[in-house]
């Protein structure tokens, strides 16, 4: 089997800016970073001590592994210019089937890391479940191999699973910071800070990894207290967006308690 | 300044059993449990080596604080046949303000323990803030002094500020649990595990301990990226609810990223 030894960022945001640092902390030659930004390819060509380009058609032909790290709607659009024929080729998306590559005269697969990356925070890669899939058992494992150097956890996730995924983690990670965001912000209007609740966040995640998340559901929705419920409607009257979340999330709880119910 | 040595506790639900067995175990002697089912009362009586009673006419007089841990709902009418002049009795709600012992020949005060408690799930007391109010400084005082033997964050709170604690609490306790289950169902559908998430969810605590909640938020929504949202959209076509709240959440998101702008 052939091993990947060289590999070039088609992107140059988050994900491949992380990805980018761990494959090269971890034996892994990046030769070249590909973004339309050519402020963003300099950036992290430097961090990674390797070529920049701006330009699709210069992407070097001899990589082990060409990395697609771009927004999905640029995926297909970048794909019609790569011309590296037989090239080995990965998307990092959460979201996009694997067969977007069908039909492109490359070999292809996936390296999809479930994980949330913001510029601001830096993250040990080595604790990130990598979801690998490839178009044969021979590319798999050449991706299982390249990804178990830099990820202790590596799962072979199918594209439909992939999608699930990929929303189960908006619900899990993006809208759970959003409901930090509004209780930070209701705090911050009494003066409060958002410390004073990380006992309880602390014990919320605890909770949901000792027990399935609806059997340890807490507070008024689930206990069908409708004055407090009432009272928390009307203090959000001058929030309406926040009125209408904490509504439909009540609503949704209550509902859940019923079908749990039935099954 | 008098120190409280004795309690009794009126109700013997998740709180009052959580709370009645810190203060047993740092020398709080609990008197007596009060409970309409003998069931409970009994139960807990027995894990405190206490007096237990279903009447409320019968509650002991000479005990140096009143825990009335019930629903918020029955508080007033336990209090109007509660006959114990000049007890100090607290209430453990985070929605109720202060002034519901007012005109009723109680010395009062609040000590509201800021977790969410299953009776599943054992917690260790020491580490849950619990928020404490009183109607002058000596009862703080004495409350303070109390608080301090079973927990090592308590803090001086005004009914104002619990009431948006408690709300504040909803969303990043309840209603993120409730979007955990949400993943979970998501998962299953797939035959994965929630466990997968579990990187995704540490990194997503970790990150609002070090930086404001509004300021990483990620995502989708925060990205504005229509295609993906509406392929989540879709994805949720026969979970109504969850599409809603899938819908409005992210709005919301949306409009915090303005608001962020301007401010």
């Amino acid at each position: 089997m052939k091993s990947i030894k060289t590999a070039i960022l088609i992107g140059a945001g988050n994900v491949a800016t992380h990805l980018g640092m761990a494959l090269k902390a971890n034996g892994i030659e990046v030769l070249q970073v590909y973004s339309r930004t050519g402020k963003s390819a300099a950036a992290l060509a430097q961090k990674l001590d390797c070529y920049c380009t701006t330009d699709i058609k210069k992407i070097l032909p001899h990589a082990d592994l060409y990395i697609f790290s771009v927004a999905d709607g640029a995926l297909d659009y970048l794909l019609n210019s790569f011309d590296i024929k037989n090239a080995f080729v990965v998307h990092t998306s959460g979201s996009l089937n694997m067969n977007i590559f069908a039909g492109h005269n490359v070999r292809y697969g996936v390296l999809y890391p479930l994980q949330t990356f913001s510029k601001k925070v830096k993250i040990s890669f080595s604790n990130i479940p990598l979801c690998i899939e490839a178009q044969d058992d021979e590319h798999l494992k050449q991706l299982m191999k390249l990804a178990r150097r830099v990820s202790r956890k590596v799962e072979h996730i199918t594209s439909p699973q992939r999608e699930a995924l990929h929303i189960a983690a908006v619900f899990a990670c993006n809208f759970t910071n959003h409901m930090f965001a509004i209780a930070d912000e209701l705090l911050q209007k009494e003066k409060l800070s958002f410390d004073l609740l990380y006992p309880l966040l602390d014990e919320t995640l605890r909770k949901v990894k000792t027990h399935k998340p609806a059997d340890v559901q807490t507070g008024p929705a689930i206990r069908e207290d409708k004055v407090i419920m009432q009272k928390h409607l009307d203090m959000l009257s001058t929030l309406p967006a926040y009125q209408k979340i904490y509504n439909f999330i009540s609503r949704s709880i209550r509902e859940s308690k019923d079908k749990n119910k039935k099954s």
